[in-house]
């Protein structure tokens, strides 16, 4: 499977690496390794020492290198070795460094042409800045491909079956849907009218439970598979400035061809002081259980009964809500087409 | 592999599915459903819906149709989608349907042209009829080929080893041995003198325990591997109409190239009353242990030792027992390669 | 993968077959048994029935022959049917014999041609006698070829960051390293000054724990994979003389092309009576730990690392204390081409 390279990926929470920490994950199926110098600085290598091919990640952080746990080469966060305890250092030992930046609380990894990683690329993600915001963080392992879980999270109508008893209500098929495109990034917008959502839901909402609202949910795409929800419910008919807009963000990274990394977050408002901290820790708890119990087995199963050919090759039939899923998977085949070009 | 597709395969125990229930399995290396409606009738469908390719089993029996669990399409028996809960009903919206049909207690699927399904020709297992027998049900699944499981059952020889202190005795090895082709169909008659067998298997024979015996295992095949055992035993020398003959079913249908499903029966006539039903209940159960402990870890030992090639490219030795056996394949061939110039 | 096959490996510990016992291994990516008669004569088969294809190891030890468990022909240590319980032994009933042979304690087996298996070509482990020594045997199951395994013993300088705690010392790197070769036999040789080892490992060589010692480990690696490591400290300054020397025992057969077989020992002179026979017992459990919580961890992530593909196409850099490792890989890929050029 041909992976977008010249993009940013989202690599890990900022929180996940601590200062002298290390975190090795498998992104565009390739091993990297994260790890923060003694100044707080974070640097990703391929995860390989060049001398016997070993992990890097089996060694440990000395001072602000990683020190190889076979033989003790030690490299630095530009992947230059800075010591080989057993002689000089070979001019050839070097590892690969990937450009890495800390954004909205995110670290972002670009595995593609050094010379063309500008952070100022990276989408906006800014409602997860903590000086504006509470934010819930989330992780979750999927065993599908990160395309399926563009499709998942662009058509909510899925909400109604999948999470009847979580995060949907009889309401979502009779909502209205519309798709947008603007440059390369792609909007799924749905409303609802007059839908009664579950308690828990609505008091995330901020709304009374047990009242009829108006409901709008609304998913911004940006390449490779960067997604944000903007959702928010108002007492039906009420105008939609009255009501409180919740964002939440959807990244995915892929691990391999058919399993990937999902992170996820929930954002409320640093002005809503303790209330917000609170309800930030509650709903990503209260989002994580859909999401592992309901969505993950559905799409490992999808996964599995496609198999490894594209989704497209068999020919599905599309329903109106996949309009923006549809446009999604052509920005992104355009796009590694240009790449495929390229090389 | 390629399976014979223009056969008749067990698919369940009819008593597997009740009204408004849902059974899936993988037949001949394809997802199917089993499903049956408020009225009794039964229906198998290519399990995976047409939209996203979600495994129809996730959702739920609604009505008389499957409801699809991710984005709630549904489906009727035929495959016909009846209702999209986002609008209308695309014209492609259709899952394929297997012709079934449901005789003697079992669920038979034709896998392939279904202008040609013409339950007629369903092998004989009427001594599973209801109305006629006590039935004991098993199922196993098995990790090799279901031809090897044809073998298996040819060539009865292997019950004086494999199954020395359950199904054998030491005389299998000097009884008399006759395989016979009939048209498709082909015997393995197995006939041993004076042997004494192990106290519960001759309970079950209806003999004394201790007793010599004369005791004939006549095996069926029909393609593709439904197979009926006709045992029975009498005291030695004496006619063999004098004694019961009890029938059992073995019927394989293949998972995939090296897994298989194995549906076997033990059968009592209605006539013995109350101890009829329990000794198909009890001699199912006592059945089951020695295909379960003792054949399948050598079937499966078998299939990783023979790997992925046909057994007879590695030019197995053979032993006269071994005719019923080589008939079969004969005849199993010869299908399979017109029904590959067919196509 | 191509293994050498002209070569002897070791199959077993000749400990673990008594007499009219079974043990059967993969090796060289074959099923192997081996058995051992009731005269104590050891045999090798190719692990499987040339009848049906089931595994010998299934059946069992009857007199000095296999039984199949599956119908039963028997097999003597030729590899020659000798017994078809359902009829005359057919010509074609033999299973391949590898020529075996015992010594040095271990079991030797030879997978090339049997013509040119002379056991006078078997590598010299006589300090594994028992008329000389005690010895401690140990196994590990590797999940790494058996080449990473000749690199990891012909290079011990991990053992500074490796076996930190338990075999090595901060001495390590600044020691001498040679490497020699002696025709087809490769020599690592490596002298630590003034360095002072755990206390367990300075008991184990005889040294006052505490005491700066001067260390050697000599490693001779023999084709295909099998090492022996002489190694002795004395107070530092002394002559090596005065100090004992321990040979230790390390012969990798391969499983598989990514798993390997792992026969290990430590061995005490007969001399030292009582103590030596304790020595043995507790050292071989002390070398264990680190062998299999330290190198085999690192070599499993290591091999993962590689993958299918030969080490040096990655093109490894490599230090001075490669050069051992190098000089027996360059020996093994000779003696692999002549194989090759002669089939």
């Amino acid at each position: 499977m041909q992976f977008l390279r010249n993009a940013w990926y989202v690599a890990a929470w900022a929180s996940e690496l601590g200062r002298g920490a290390m975190v090795h994950r498998r992104l565009l199926d390739e091993p990297v390794l994260l790890f923060r110098d003694s100044c707080g600085k974070p640097s990703a290598l391929f995860d390989r020492c060049p001398h016997r091919l070993a992990p890097l990640h089996l060694g440990k952080v000395v001072g602000d290198t990683v020190q190889c746990g076979y033989h003790g080469l030690q490299f630095d966060g530009n992947g230059t070795c800075v010591h080989n305890p057993h002689g000089a250092v070979p001019r050839a030992a070097q590892v690969h460094a990937f450009p890495l930046a800390e954004r909205h609380g995110m670290l972002w990894i670009w595995m593609g042409d050094p010379a063309r990683a500008d952070p100022a690329t990276i989408a906006d993600f800014g409602f997860q800045d903590r000086e504006r915001s509470f934010v819930g963080e989330g992780y979750l392992h999927v065993r599908s491909s990160y395309v399926l879980e563009i499709d998942n999270i662009m058509d909510l109508s899925h909400t109604e079956f999948l999470h009847a008893d979580t995060l949907g209500s009889s309401g979502i098929s009779r909502g209205e849907y519309r798709a947008e495109r603007d440059g390369d990034t792609v909007w799924s917008r749905r409303l609802t009218r007059a839908e009664v959502m579950t308690d828990e839901l609505s008091r995330a909402m901020g709304v009374e439970p047990g009242t009829a609202v108006d409901r709008w949910l609304h998913v911004r795409w940006t390449a490779p598979a960067n997604m944000a929800l903007f959702a928010g419910a108002v007492a039906s008919g009420r105008p939609s400035g009255e009501g409180r807009e919740t964002p939440t963000a959807h990244c995915f990274t892929p691990e391999t061809a058919s399993t990937s990394h999902y992170w996820f977050s929930i954002c409320f408002p640093r002005a809503m002081g303790e209330i917000g901290e609170r309800m930030a820790r509650e709903q990503i708890a209260y989002l994580r259980a859909p999401f592992e119990s309901e969505d993950l087995p559905m799409l490992e199963a999808q996964q599995n009964s496609i198999g490894d050919v594209d989704l497209l090759s068999l020919k599905p039939v599309l329903l109106a809500g996949d309009a923006g899923a549809v446009y999604a998977r052509r920005v992104l085949s355009r796009l590694l087409g240009l790449e495929a070009q390229a090389t």
